[in-house]
């Protein structure tokens, strides 16, 4: 079945670095793929445009069939092969209802992220203000706050086992500590990216310029 | 099972539209619910922030499962009440990728609403710019004229049969013609929503503030 799939992707691009877990631990491998460049716009190719009119990436299709939006991806994945790789949707309604929800929550973490982070893409110069850029790092230590909370009483993964809540949310976070975040000031986050970021489906997928050490920014540290 | 479910929703919000349309779908009528004012600030009480620490409405429980994010709990709903009333994921591999794939860029296109319709709201006096609201509706034109597309070859609805695509998609509609969008710049959209509006879980969900002819608003007439 990987054989049909074909998935276009930017390193270090969380959404993208998703779709790749799901695929690891589905026992998908062996896709086809191509690495593109943000930097050359390579997003905004004819290629991409043709799959995804978006011209984002990830630009996923399994045969004919397109899902370009990750979160989307993954769910279809796991519906398409639930019986294949490792069981990324709980059973047990309890833990399926917190699976679902930490999930999407995930998305949330990931848009407060980008926009500290890449404040200055988001907003043109003269549009800028540090009240914004404030009140957007504010926005995003309570939210970091929320996930500490949330890591309290769970065990190793954010809803049973692990589960597509973890393949959303574990890039986010390693992109934060990636940008600086401090692991003193959010130790349980720290504890579970210590945690994940050994799991076969990572490693095998782990940003490919991460590995360049001139990659690495500070622009998380003082959240 | 519905006696053990309790909503706590406003008036108005797209996403507690959508899980009140899935209720509805699933023959979950007979919920617990309680209807909140966001004017009076409702969503920041006590009650809404022992269920969800977001402080946003919904807040959604079944028994002792939270699920408050919408497109997380219609997922959830669909997925344990799988073969009671409609069902809103389709098995078809190729309207089910559709149907992810619709449902998550339906959370783009609210977002893209939000950021013109309320762009006061989310930009405080003195950090606002006209360059940015321009480039926020020309982001909203080009969602929407991507929308336009989608409904060019599709029936009724946009993934097969009525699906969660259109349960998140249809509420964010809605609000975009009841802000004064264009039917006559999109047809597409207003066939689309002239189609669904009389659906017995639709109409049966109806805000109930939309019946009172003030609350109108011109905010999207020249998008």
């Amino acid at each position: 079945m990987a054989k049909s799939m074909y998935l276009l992707w930017g390193s270090g691009s969380c959404p993208c670095w998703r779709i790749m877990i799901t695929l690891e631990e589905k026992k998908l491998q062996g896709y086809k793929q191509k690495l593109l460049s943000f930097e050359k716009e390579e997003h905004k190719s004819k290629e991409v445009l043709e799959i995804n009119p978006r011209g984002q990436l990830p630009t996923f299709k399994h045969g004919d069939d397109i899902i370009n939006e990750s979160t989307g991806a993954c769910l279809y994945l796991e519906n398409q092969f639930k019986s294949q790789g490792n069981k990324l949707i709980p059973d047990n309604p309890a833990e399926q209802a917190l699976m679902y929800q930490r999930m999407m929550e995930g998305l949330t973490l990931y848009e407060k992220l980008n926009l500290v982070a890449f404040y200055d893409f988001y907003a043109p110069e003269g549009e800028r203000h540090d009240s914004a850029l404030k009140r957007n790092k504010d926005n995003l230590v309570t939210e970091l706050q929320l996930w500490e909370s949330y890591l309290e009483n769970v065990g190793r993964y954010l809803a049973g086992g692990f589960s597509l809540a973890d393949v959303v949310v574990f890039p986010s976070l390693a992109y934060a500590f990636r940008y600086g975040l401090s692991a003193g000031r959010y130790p349980k986050l720290a504890k579970y990216y210590s945690l994940l970021k050994d799991r076969p489906s990572i490693k095998a997928t782990w940003p490919p310029k991460w590995f360049q050490i001139e990659q690495r920014s500070e622009s998380l540290k003082d959240i």
